[in-house]
């Protein structure tokens, strides 16, 4: 299918936010670039992710949930600025222009935009090897956005939802738990969560690379370190059933890929938080506290010591 | 080197516009998304474009030069809808974290944002096939922006610059003159020009397809017809020593990334365009006119037609 086609076909199917929120998108897909209109007073936020095939899905991951994914991944990074998500992107880099695969790809990719109230505005679509680069862009009241840096001493640690289970499913591979490698290859960008925690939350991240990682990244940028409990970290149950403690710790506080939202906020902030994981239907646990110095301690409910067997994903890293 | 060094690198280098234009730029790169503050009564322009190698630039091409262009593309589209560019992102796919290719990317990168007063606020670094996804953001005055849909039957058809430089450079390789594989390699999008356009030009394009294609677009997004003298297109010094009258043609009428600006204007602007032209820098010329109709009619001076060996370049066409 010639290029041109394939984005006609995109663009068709893109129907988007366009019937629901009239206005914001001026002009979509089909020229040069689109025109879109910020809310006055709010700030626009901008988060841009790349999937590559084999490094962040395995081969032969399904187009739908590559699709998914592919936003999934951008959403959560507005998440954890505590944005209302608005409009995306779409770098599409294809070995073949296969309409059955790409289709399948916009099932995933526009079913999740749909539930989100995002509109695909634009993008290209190119031959290359399988890649997905998508940028999206979102709103938040100035002041009320979640940054890294803002953590104090003595807030406390929170993260919401599971740790562990999208790393479980890598491991374990075909015999993964159905509700596992749906974390893997679908997961719940918090979004609801993390409007609901601006103004409330203190620093933000989304677990991607691995929670004592992302936690590392909230340290430095507020200069200051953690004391992390591992006993806390929430389990999911096919996590509990499949794995034994050290092994699932290792998972909880290393794995990637979860995309749950670590935050800090004042121990006086505790009924505001439950508050909003209550209004936004997302469990959150309370897993350490902020102190002054630098780095994640972690360590069990006993206070005995913990060392991660190895400390999240980098791209790059000598020993990958 | 590890990610977070090289986003860190990235991040040191991108001094960008923070210094001149202060205050848009609320949270640039090391964040999970970027904050960024859109000017009252703007209109936020969003492009993105990816460059794969050996699909959008030859194997072999100089890092800073594939820096260069990844940006000057993305810049052409912001140019094309006479957008003011801000802000970009750089999402970067790379085989090794090879430090030394990184900073002559970003020599060529960095060189044309700062030309243009583009800050670089956010993007990521994976590993994967060298491929470059760069979003690019502006702002234009609401009602000003230039569309593929607004040619009206009348109008002149103009275009900027030199049309087949960057085709013949390909064809000719190693033996290509300095000039012409610069039109190639470090593409200047004619930003200035667009701005300038922008309240004159009913409706643009920049040439990157060829310029038959990418006419077509906007005879189809306008719903006319245009009728196009192939004798007065214009032509570098180089392309008229390197190429007889016929293979010459072909080049400029089909040859892809040229990234100049076609656009129509009604012949009563003809003064305003010549001085848009002057003040922006950039020669342009008159090239044919809008008619009713549909699709591109080509014809040489004496009004003989003239039909294109092959229509441009779409990736994923069966030719290919």
């Amino acid at each position: 299918m010639p290029e041109f086609e394939l984005v006609e076909r995109i663009r068709r199917r893109a129907a988007g936010r366009g019937d629901v929120v009239a206005g914001d998108v001026v002009l979509g897909i089909g020229d040069d670039a689109a025109l879109l209109r910020v809310p006055a007073g709010k700030l626009l936020v901008v988060a841009t992710d790349t999937l590559n095939s084999g490094v962040h899905f395995p081969d032969g991951t399904a187009a739908a949930d590559i699709g998914w994914k592919a936003l999934a991944v951008n959403l959560s990074d507005l998440a954890a600025m505590g944005a209302e998500p608005a409009w995306c992107t779409l770098s599409l880099s294809l070995p073949d222009g296969d309409v059955a695969w790409v289709d399948a790809f916009l099932d995933g990719f526009l079913g999740l935009a749909s539930a989100h109230g995002v509109t695909l505005v634009g993008g290209d679509t190119t031959r290359g090897p399988l890649s997905i680069c998508v940028t999206a862009h979102g709103f938040v009241e100035d002041g009320r956005a979640l940054r890294r840096a803002g953590a104090c001493v003595g807030d406390d640690i929170w993260v919401s939802g599971t740790l562990g289970d999208a790393a479980a499913a890598l491991v374990l591979g075909a015999k993964a738990p159905g509700p596992m490698r749906e974390r893997l290859d679908r997961p719940v960008p918090r979004v609801a969560l993390g409007r609901a925690l601006a103004g409330i939350a203190t620093a933000a991240i989304d677990v991607s690379d691995g929670l004592l990682a992302d936690l590392g990244h909230v340290c430095a940028a507020s200069d200051v370190g953690a004391d992390l409990d591992i006993d806390a970290l929430p389990a999911s149950p096919a996590l509990l059933a499949c794995f034994d403690a050290g092994a699932r710790r290792a998972l909880q506080a290393t794995g990637g890929d979860d995309y749950e939202l670590c935050f800090c906020a004042p121990a006086d902030a505790r009924g505001a938080v439950a508050d909003a994981a209550h209004g936004a239907g997302v469990p959150v646990t309370r897993i350490g506290c902020v102190r002054h110095g630098t780095g994640v301690r972690a360590h069990d409910t006993g206070g005995a010591g913990w060392v991660a067997p190895r400390a999240g994903y980098a791209h790059f890293d000598a020993a990958d």
